[in-house]
């Protein structure tokens, strides 16, 4: 298998490091990595197969040569240098915001919408620069749609009800030391300053994630509709989403309530679904305690699903709690699975 | 006004002791204390109104002479003792929920149902023992219920469907402990042991509150629905809930999102109808960072609310958040407004 140049953007934030693992956990076949951060984290020194990679600072022609470029930035620096990117050859797999929603853009969750990029990879020559760009999802957004896409296919959605326990590590590796540090303050009755989140995070929910729009949900909560929407091809797809922020370290929870198409007579045939599904793994034994939690699946690939049980509220309804790594299946290891599917399709 | 000779069962428990303080704060009219514990609390001191009170044990004819006896112990207990208060003459307001789901026994939040105590007092003379038990509800059950009232007088509800963010407080004083030395031990790497929770809660969220029936819900959820109808008068009303624990100290949150019977115009005018209603506090500028919080509200009364927004996923709908004291609204304040307005109904 022919080996890749790799580009990592970001590559000393919580994304850019677990794709690090990731690269290396899948034994990506990597020629050569390069690793992009700030300015202020340039020259750092950065392991990838217990050899140092250098951390370098983006300039004109930093991707030449390169087959693909991971970027897990800041929705304006992608702006910027994805466009560069790809002018200079390579591939990118964007996972910020700015490119998601355009109507030629597509985001890529492989267990659901491969077959999109497929399609795509089939026109033979790529018409423009532009197809070279692939968006990865927002975090919470991954791990909902794994979940609904099995069922979607079996009985169709209807409506989609679903309310977030989001970790601060989705607002980078200095959020979760801010969470660690300020539960510390607090519980030795030291004064604490927000600094990653506009209120205190310690011991406390915060119903708002990213601005608010003038619809009054906030940029977290319709990033989970247009994209939901968007991924599983459902433009008119009934769904509502609350977001927020709890005291957790690691992993996004979802408590997810869904109304089906067509009825189903039983919840073992929804868990089967469910189970049989590449990419959820099913922990789903209440009776005995066995339901997926944040804390124990940090470094975990697969989407985590418990609760499962009917809604009789309404026809063919159903509630479900799920739990996966945001970083991860969220961003870096969904980001790397569509690096594999690129070249499954010899792409290069 | 006629000063109540009181008892409080469960005095060293995390309600009894804010009953105490509700009842200092509320100025309630209190000739005699009578605070009753475990035999391994029995001798402790409590103090009201900087007066010292002896914890003592039940036994036979402690009631005797008692206006009103406050119950916050195990079911278990409530079951075996709270006949006998009445028996010796006491009014009985139990948190327990061994009593809620009889058919002839009444749950009372005093801002939704008052008026269904205020008809069984106008009565007249009770017929029996039993009429003089009055239930509180479940502390996620009253704060919900609070919300959810004067939207459904004025629209009417169609559906419900809530997920809940509640604190440790609700599992008793040592939970909050336990919360505390387990987020210690935590961060600084050591061993922890579950004690009061079946997972560890220390930056984890769990799924699971109570025991787990046959329909695969816990019954904390069962308790939301079969009481959110009996306070509501509502019986049939679509409602489902998935309750989780989250590592906070005090208050529970809630996503809730509803459906009307009847459409609304603007979102404006819910913001009125909650603003209106006593009990409830607005607390929704999401543009400005302002909705209710739980690190912030304990020791407060009022039923908190903030996000609401139109949920154009289905027919007249909203979401909206709510966070209350689990320990005031949710048990020992709403106790005391229960024997406000037996008082005021001149019962003594």
């Amino acid at each position: 298998m022919k080996k890749l140049s790799i580009a990592v953007v970001g590559a000393t934030g919580a994304v850019g490091r677990e794709l690090f693992r990731v690269l290396e956990q899948r034994q990506f076949p990597v020629s050569e990595i390069r690793a992009f951060a700030s300015p202020k984290s340039a020259g750092k020194e950065l392991h990838f197969r217990e050899r140092g990679v250098t951390c370098r600072t983006l300039e004109s022609g930093c991707f030449l040569g390169t087959d693909i470029a991971f970027f897990d930035v800041s929705d304006a620096l992608s702006r910027e240098w994805v466009p560069r990117a790809v002018r200079e050859g390579a591939w990118v797999i964007d996972n910020s915001a700015t490119f998601r929603y355009d109507a030629d853009s597509i985001i890529i969750v492989p267990e659901v919408n491969g077959h999109e990029l497929d399609r795509r990879l089939a026109k033979g020559a790529l018409a423009n620069e532009r197809e070279r760009i692939i968006c990865g999802p927002n975090c919470s957004t991954a791990q909902l749609v794994v979940a609904l896409w099995p069922i979607h296919q079996r009985w169709g959605l209807r409506r989609v009800v679903v309310s977030t326990y989001q970790s601060t590590s989705g607002a980078g590796a200095a959020a979760v030391l801010e969470l660690r540090q300020q539960t510390q303050d607090l519980l030795s009755d030291q004064p604490i300053v927000p600094k990653h989140f506009l209120h205190p995070i310690g011991f406390n929910c915060i119903p708002q994630i990213g601005s608010v729009g003038q619809d009054l949900y906030t940029s977290e909560e319709t990033k989970m509709l247009v994209e939901t929407r968007k991924i599983m091809n459902l433009p008119g797809l009934p769904f509502t989403a609350t977001c927020v922020r709890v005291p957790i370290e690691y992993c996004h929870s979802e408590s997810v309530n869904v109304e089906l198409d067509k009825p189903f007579l039983e919840v073992e045939e929804i868990r089967a679904v469910f189970r049989e599904f590449d990419g959820i793994q099913l922990q789903d034994d209440p009776g005995r305690g066995i339901y997926p939690m944040p804390r124990t699946l940090g470094g975990t690939d697969a989407v985590f699903i418990g609760r499962v049980r009917r809604d009789p509220s309404v026809k063919s309804g159903i509630n479900f709690w799920i739990v996966a790594d945001n970083l991860r299946k969220g961003a870096a290891l969904n980001a790397v699975q569509i690096a594999e599917q690129l070249i499954k399709k010899r792409v290069f």
